[in-house]
């Protein structure tokens, strides 16, 4: 396959879409972020790559905390929305049906199927991005997209879960179809 | 939307599936990771976590640098093998056509679209995990899926990279429809 060497670019692909929550001066915000990934299983671990100068990482550093909300493709308009306004010039806190999670200071986006709470434990700042590794504190799923087998979770089919994915062609995307399971 | 609160799991999806590549006792090894995002644009910044005891993560530890190789539904199989079988037992080095990257320690899959160059910058260990942040040093995408205008590349539609995502119910999926334009 001929390749062309483009220079430096961090394309990663798919991005998954997340809205991050925190407090801000008392008031719930919403950033629209794609750098977010996985970190490990046991301990659950989180890490997202955030602007200095995002409103939402005002909450953030002040109260080491934020919630992950993952939206399903229904709710593109306001997610959208929600990346390409800032908290400094609109008050995000009325766009969804908002619940403070067990810790108070992550706001949860309760039409979401699944949030998550999350307690900073690391940060790095490479020129203006904060890296946060966080330990995530609770998960809230929605009951009908669960099940369970002898006390162990099934987690849902993610065609169920309907999220948005994100590609550095500017352009957002639904899952497909299902291909396989691991170690099959 | 009802929920259920599950306790602390690090539910996030879409996954993208990634192999991992480092140069270990003079061969390249490749692992299938999940925990891999998009960190910054510019600088160009990525993030992974992986197990201390991967045979890759030796690899990544002596020469601190990797390579992001991006597969096609096409190479599932192999891909899949390569996150079920260490590289202390078989030799991965043999299962695609491997390239050296600009940076030599860089092993990059040939038969893939899409190779990162990675240089590690900051090293933050949790338990038995290393998130790694790196740079990337240089990126390689196939000549038919990139075009250019006034200079500047327009990047691919998604579905033509043709990516595996991955969930927590231990499934592969494709992409599936553009939905939308960001700021659109």
């Amino acid at each position: 396959m001929e390749k062309e060497m483009v220079g430096p670019i961090a394309f990663v692909y798919p991005i998954p879409i997340v809205l991050i929550g925190s407090m801000v001066a008392g008031k719930a915000n919403f950033a629209e972020i794609g750098d977010c990934a996985l970190a490990g299983i046991n301990p659950a671990l989180v890490v997202v790559s955030i602007n200095e100068n995002h409103y939402t990482t005002f909450g953030i550093r002040e109260h080491r905390c934020f919630s992950l909300n993952f939206p399903t493709t229904q709710r593109l308009k306001a997610v959208d929305y929600c990346g390409n306004h800032s908290g400094k010039e609109v008050d995000k806190s009325t766009l969804f049906e908002i619940e403070p999670g067990q810790n108070p200071l992550c706001p949860l986006i309760a039409e979401f199927p699944v949030n998550l709470e999350c307690e900073v434990i690391h940060d790095h700042q490479i020129e203006h991005r904060h890296l946060y590794v966080a330990k995530v504190t609770q998960t809230h799923i929605a009951k009908n997209l669960i099940s369970r087998e002898k006390g162990k979770i099934h987690f849902p089919d993610l065609r169920m879960l309907d999220p948005i994915l994100y590609g550095l062609d500017n352009a957002y995307y639904t899952v497909g179809e299902k291909i396989g399971t691991s170690g099959a």
